[in-house]
């Protein structure tokens, strides 16, 4: 009998972070780091798992979202599939009627990309290798059929992104070992979250510096005094040589980023993340051509690779941040590290959350193994929460990420975190105060 | 007792537009045209009418989204949020765990604009007036009011939309009676849908030119030697004076555009719509610049008002499609509105599918009287299906839009229809042959 996608087992999973202000920031107060979370299963018996990443409300949406997916992908033949991930990509994106939803961006896509990436967690499980071994092994030309290039042959063709895997193949077996031996380079955020208060930022700071941190992130953009302050107090914390980076996440227009990052700027920084709408290619380049050479980052909350595209080709941003969870999963994610590649600029993850540190660190891992060749100026964002949940957590140590060892994306979580979370029968959300709650509602 | 929000009622209303190919383009083989239809109730009796459009499949995800703005909603004092749309507008916009699943596009941002747009029926029907008219009513600073300036202020601030708006108002009262005695200009999509054959397409044309159109669109972009010989044949019908666009519907890379387009410019183009990503600012403004004097248009899958922002300023697009159900409604329309005319950009509404033409309409006619000032260059997208469904339908006669004179949006499908092509319950759903597909599937 042949090998079928059989059904999608969808779930709800929220965690209560909005308790302790873990994760605020000047777009985000509140949030409850969630997911909807996907099984898809195997007529063999075995799943692979992907998310959607939300922050609470409405992770119902994303839901059903991924239920609308699940028809396009129940009764395919399993090995056809992993045999042609470029094409069960198209499969998906391509569907027009749940294209229309997006187009590429927003719930709809976001949720293709959990299914896609829940695909490439069954491959990397079959395959019996950690997600980013796998792939840092394909193929040049298997990695280039895996990306869809239309709207991209006006910055990367395929023949120029074969040609820059092929440059990076010589020494894939050298730094294979390296990412072994020594792991990959983080950052922090854990330190600076702004509903934190100066004391436990200073002493979180402390804390990541005495854990081998060389890089802390501060959140800014709700009271540009406030900033400066805090600013001002992590420089003497992590001395000169110490890197800040800063965090508007989208709070400013663009004349206010100049303005806010020119105050900010004596503190000295190195890059300025979201400082405006993550849809504003031009925006983005009048602000990094304003504050250089402090550069400008963005792309957790890019929508797809034609935002990237135009990000990167107008070299609007310097540091390019990836999101596991944002576009349609590995294959675009792909494409915007061959982007990145190709113009020359750094990508530095976004993580935190639940679970995106967990899946992200696999892409990384694979750029430096077989696509940049290096981790100079490279980091993954670093947030300690929620760890615990996974089933394959991230193992961080003296400021480093280390390489996953599992067969898999390191996407799964532990079935008891899913029973205990699960929104809203789980028993977080069930204890008593809150059932008052609901009852007088 | 307060007047109150009460409950949405939220309704997947599907129309079976694919038996016939309507609608069908190079990207949307076989749209089934559908609303995600909401109404908002009040506690005193009335209630407000509006809908996410879709194509079919995944109108339950839209309808999910609407369902999570209820909480957002729900309680609220009627006339003090009528009072106050700006600030009704932030409040579901800027709700940061929603707001998260966009941001600000995608399925979350087109339910939130299906809520505003209800609520902006609600405030017409209660003024007694048509939606254009009450909006034109309205003075400059209660229009400026309406809209959130962020991520604007580096192309328009306030001054500037408010300066616009009182340099219109002298013309205010004569340009509303040449609207209600003449209408606004149409211009017609039903002859050129793609699956439609040659002949067909003739015929059309010819009915089309009899009803006194003179401005027709043909979709190209799945075969360019089809494209050619059509183009061809409907500018001997059309004669030198008659006007064609062509709609590519975002089929083309950006070389691939203006090779294409190079090819149908013997047949004298007016606009080519969507020739690329929707999201591809840099890409369209090549385009542009390539196929001058030739249009470029889009708009209609242009996610919100800060993509327009920079399709406006950097004169990539010369034509500005708004879509009465993309982008967060009425307030975020206005924003574009302002856009196009601080950079002289004609609007032409995309219109169709479902009810587009009967909210879209007034928002060209509020431009009119209170902004633009001319219909030059201006005409609202028309196509000749579903309007029966609703209570107050578009009436296009001598191909001009006539000045709707009922109270409200016009976006209230009759209750009969609801029932008969309610998904999956209605009875046109439920027919013996699909009951038979359902059962074997």
């Amino acid at each position: 009998m042949a090998d079928r996608f059989t059904a999608f087992t969808v779930t709800d999973v929220r965690f209560p972070t909005s308790r302790e202000l873990d994760g605020s920031d000047a777009m985000n107060a509140d949030p409850d780091y969630s997911a909807a979370y996907v099984q898809v299963a195997t007529s063999a018996g075995d799943a692979g798992y992907g998310f959607v990443f939300t922050i609470g409300r409405g992770t119902e949406v994303a839901v059903a979202a991924i239920r609308a997916v699940e028809p396009l992908v129940v009764g395919l033949d399993v090995e056809a599939t992993l045999a042609d991930l470029g094409e069960f990509w198209k499969r998906l994106v391509h569907e027009s009627h749940l294209r229309w939803l997006g187009p590429e961006k927003g719930v709809m896509h976001m949720a293709i990309g959990a299914v896609v990436n829940a695909v490439w967690d069954l491959a990397a499980k079959r395959a019996g290798q950690p997600l980013w071994q796998l792939l840092a092994d394909l193929t040049p030309q298997q990695i280039v059929d895996l990306i869809d290039f239309r709207y991209l042959s006006d910055a990367l063709t395929p023949d120029e992104a074969r040609q820059l895997l092929e440059a990076a193949a010589p020494g894939k077996e050298v730094r294979r070992k390296e990412l072994r031996e020594h792991g990959y380079p983080a950052y922090t955020t854990s330190a600076g979250w702004l509903g934190y208060s100066d004391a436990k930022v200073a002493r979180l700071v402390g804390e990541a510096l005495a854990d081998g941190f060389t890089h802390v992130k501060l959140k800014v953009g709700a009271d540009i005094d406030d900033d400066v302050r805090r600013c001002a107090m992590v420089r003497e914390l992590v001395g000169p040589d110490g890197l800040i980076s800063v965090d508007a996440n989208q709070r400013w227009d663009v004349a206010e980023a100049i303005e806010n990052v020119a105050r900010l700027a004596p503190s000295g920084l190195y890059w300025v993340e979201e400082p405006t709408s993550p849809d504003d290619v031009l925006g983005h380049g009048a602000i990094a051509q304003a504050i250089a050479p402090i550069k400008v980052a963005t792309g957790e909350n890019v929508a797809n690779r034609v935002i990237f595209k135009q990000l990167l080709a107008s070299h609007a941003i310097q540091v390019a941040q990836i999101d596991a969870c944002r576009v349609a999963g590995v294959n675009e994610n792909i494409a915007i590290l061959l982007l990145a590649a190709k113009f020359g600029v750094p990508v530095c993850p976004h993580a935190g959350g639940v679970g995106l540190c967990e899946i992200v660190q696999h892409l990384s891992m694979f750029d430096f193994v077989a696509l940049s060749g290096t981790t100079q100026g490279r980091w993954i964002e670093y947030v300690d929460h929620l760890h615990e949940h996974f089933v394959d957590p991230v193992r961080v140590q003296g400021g480093r990420y280390l390489a996953p060892r599992q067969p898999g994306s390191s996407a799964e979580l532990r079935p008891t975190s899913v029973a205990e979370y699960r929104f809203p029968e789980g028993s977080t959300w069930q204890a008593p105060s809150l059932t008052l709650l609901k009852e007088e509602s």
